[in-house]
């Protein structure tokens, strides 16, 4: 198995479009059909339903896009048997060939950080416990700095994996923190965007194709941040939220590439997983389908 | 039930002293005794005996301690088997009596924020999932803005519980970002202060005693900055870490507390739960009982 970046990028080029879809699943949004023997108060209930519905969009979107990102928080809710479901649909999306990230934002400090890269992005060393294997890559939380971030790094080298550190996310909320002016200039979002440059870009991190395996969740709905931020960061692939539901557009999306019509990979999770609410029709597959490939035709077409 | 910081306060003026153990368990300092039966590989059987440990850890230092801090990361490490035994820990902690933080430090946006808040924090409305009971108390991380604190928030609300949001770590690359210098003077981690006391004193939020049920972990290794923040979220409970195996020392968490007594809570892991390790006895029972104690005694001596 090779280097995370350039697994990413293959995987891209084999597929025809830098996309991602996400899997953000609610109980509520599901096709009815799905719902229908799901009692209020079963958790159980949920998470089957849920997991079931997943295992279809997974099979569904695998011929058309190279990534999949899952969302861990859609599966917590359920509590351990949430996570179970989750694992299992890593494994499951890893298998038919997707380069998976599981989103977790997870961050912490010393043995707990090292806790955390163990449990949510190492392929497991345990022969009893569930799924054979970790996500490819996970999204973290800089807040604490470095020492969140090196444990995630250390196994992405070792089983080349890949780390996505949030940088500039693309809620109005993000804006309170992360875009607050330093005292040299820059905004909070730089600096932790130079925190991301000066670790991913350690030798040994870097893939044949000039990219690092440490990258940057940038949002798609700040097009001067993303220009700004493409430049601090250029080895650096950006896996770009916000496209689609979120309200990010052509011009937002574009700066996020490098000029070589790389380094990023846009993801959208309710524009393509809840199409079938907008098309109004019974036949949901054929409706998810049809929004990633919409999709990957779409951001093919901005491309630098 | 009552409101949480008033429940905290009065569980603290109950047991005499304003500190927590937490629990990070390691499978590697687990007394010897207990690590006899676990095969390498086995993470049943690793998680297992972390198990049967820490519930004996908590009877050991429920008569002592108002409350504990469970880390979620080091049962994470054992996949969805380690979460089950996190949630048991939990509800078997509460129905102990002691006041619960579930160590998680999530943070995320919009749906996926709910999504965490409902599956770490509150009581389950599910009838057929684990245990019944979510922490008193859950770690967020505030590097998204107030999106990722409003939904715990809300839950801590309507169920009497609350929240301690990371503001400045106890860790040294936690500097990098939190003490970067804004444009108008104060540090990254002081505006994060100021987003935190004006999310957590809005009305309704604020118990009988004037504290909030929004909190914050500010580490006990940097006094002058924490003389700042005490200043800047006077409201606010001051969760201090760092204590004890971390570095921080009397001085250091003198400055959390506000000049009634109040506001602050000393947690220390390592220190208590591996005592056995320095004492060199074979009673490792009565060296965590021991360690509570004069901790309970050093923190009781500190407090202005």
């Amino acid at each position: 198995m090779s280097h995370f970046a350039d697994r990413l990028l293959q995987a891209i080029e084999h597929k025809g479009s830098p996309i991602c879809v996400g899997l953000d699943p609610v109980l509520e949004r599901l096709p009815e059909s799905l719902r229908d023997g799901v009692s209020p108060g079963r958790g159980e209930d949920a998470i089957s339903a849920i997991e079931a519905w997943c295992n279809e969009v997974l099979r569904l979107v695998a011929p058309v896009v190279p990534c999949v990102k899952i969302q861990s928080a859609c599966f917590e809710r359920y509590l351990w048997p949430g996570l179970r479901t989750y694992q299992r649909l890593v494994a499951e999306a890893r298998a038919l060939g997707l380069i998976v990230i599981g989103d977790v934002k997870r961050g912490d400090i010393g043995a707990s950080s090292d806790h955390y890269a163990a449990g949510c992005l190492a392929d497991p060393p345990y022969t009893d416990l569930g799924p054979v294997a970790g996500p490819d890559a996970v999204t973290v939380n800089p807040y604490m700095g470095a020492d969140a971030l090196e444990p995630f790094v250390r196994i992405a080298r070792e089983q080349n994996k890949g780390v996505f550190a949030l940088v500039r996310t693309s809620n109005p909320g993000g804006e309170r923190i992360q875009a607050l002016k330093t005292s040299d200039g820059p905004a909070v979002a730089d600096r932790v965007a130079d925190l991301i440059a000066e670790t991913g870009d350690a030798a040994g991190l870097i893939g044949s194709r000039g990219y690092s395996l440490l990258g940057a969740v940038v949002g798609a709905t700040v097009p001067a941040d993303a220009a700004r931020l493409r430049k601090l960061m250029p080895r650096q692939i950006f896996l770009v939220p916000g496209f689609g539901a979120q309200g990010g557009g052509a011009d937002d999306v574009r700066a996020c590439f490098n000029s070589d019509g790389l380094g990023a990979i846009v993801t959208a999770s309710r524009s393509v997983i809840y199409a079938h609410e907008k098309q109004d029709t019974a036949d949901w597959r054929s409706a998810i389908e049809q929004a990633a490939r919409d999709m990957a035709h779409e951001v093919r077409a901005i491309i630098p």
